[in-house]
């Protein structure tokens, strides 16, 4: 538990997995915190305007007031300024920690770009290309896996480690994707040790008790792309 | 020095801003490797393609044989991996390693994508959107080497730091700029700190030892130009 002088605040929205993927690391940490819910679309909080006045994004981790921005590197802050609490996410010696980061950034960059294109395309040739590119960046992560976990249940070895909650987040929008669209990111085919590790790492109860409710999610899915309709129109009107 | 033990060995190309970045941070360490020339364009090695199997680029550092990728990853993996080599480029207090690893990736996603797209820019008015958001991300820094530095010499305080040798590689780039375009990138009037910043950080004797001479770079440039062209126009007659 954060001790008596430690005061976290977390400004985010529930269906961000970027900010899933903090709650995760703060779950996993045993850490509480005040959850601020923010108006991505219509009213930005000053707050979050003056806490990351660059990307002006969520999520921004306030700790004592001090703001750290950036899902990734807010993960690695939770790992620095906690260390005393256990697990400890990032491994202990350098080249894993560097491979850790290699595949974290891999994640972002190229599996979580590609599958958020396929969901936001316009036209179907371009949804198949960008599933093409999320089907191959899924099946270099199954490599990853098997380097990282070295046969133990997840990429931190025997415990969760850094890269566990860097993609936990991805396993609500798999049950939405298949739900929703029909589409199997991880099988037994193409991602045998993904497709158990989903199950394996959101059955923990750190994990349990963040990931949001795949119909909840969906309806809200729906309302977002709705919005963002609306403002691009709005926009287009102006 | 490394220890007898240790064998460094980095894959770069010497015009590569993103390979010097690395050979700033073993040259700061007082670290010997072995440099090894890659041909880009028409010959990549073995050596490479089995060490970065996934983005098959440059920089990566052998340290014992084992790769590390991705140049900032490199750089904090020399950090971490040689603890005991003065200066410490990382912060010690976990909100200004955050600081400094958020203001790393804008210099790489903002700064310098911009920079290069300028660069490229294939007609006038897409130059000029460019350059314009260069100069956004220069003004940007400007105000971050001021909350970084607090008053001091470099972006690491009293001695260079990460994000000193994470922007440093920019300071051949800025010669080029001024003595090709005629683009002065910084000024008295945008950003007084950071001209300043050029002047001091180029003058150390680690940094003159590894910087290239701005006359060669300029000669090398336009041959990748030409390079590049002739692989599109190879390409497209394929």
């Amino acid at each position: 538990m954060a001790g008596g002088r430690d005061e976290l605040k977390l400004l985010g929205t529930w269906t961000s997995p970027f900010v899933i993927r903090v709650k995760l690391a703060l779950s996993f940490k045993g850490l509480s915190y005040e959850n601020v819910e923010e108006d991505l679309y219509y009213n930005k909080s000053e707050l979050l305007l003056k806490s990351n006045p660059v990307h002006k994004k969520v999520p921004v981790l306030l700790h004592n007031g001090k703001p750290v921005c950036e899902s990734q590197l807010i993960v690695q802050y939770i790992d620095e300024a906690f260390s005393t609490e256990a697990p400890s996410l990032l491994p202990v010696e350098p080249s894993e920690r560097a491979m850790a980061r290699f595949w974290a950034a891999y994640i972002d960059d190229k599996l979580f770009a590609s599958a958020f294109r396929a969901g936001r395309a316009k036209t179907e040739e371009e949804q198949a290309e960008a599933l093409k590119e999320t089907f191959a960046a899924v099946e270099t992560l199954e490599a990853a896996f098997k380097e990282c976990s070295k046969g133990k249940p997840f990429f931190g070895g025997d415990s969760v480690g850094y890269l566990d909650i860097v993609l936990g987040v991805l396993i609500p929008l798999v049950y939405v994707g298949k739900a929703r669209y029909g589409i199997k990111l991880f099988d037994d085919t193409r991602s045998p040790l993904l497709e158990a590790w989903v199950e394996r790492f959101g059955a923990l109860d750190a994990t349990k008790a963040i990931l949001p409710e795949v119909d909840k999610l969906i309806v809200e899915y729906s309302k977002a792309k709705q919005a963002r309709a609306a403002a691009m129109s709005a926009a287009a009107s102006n």
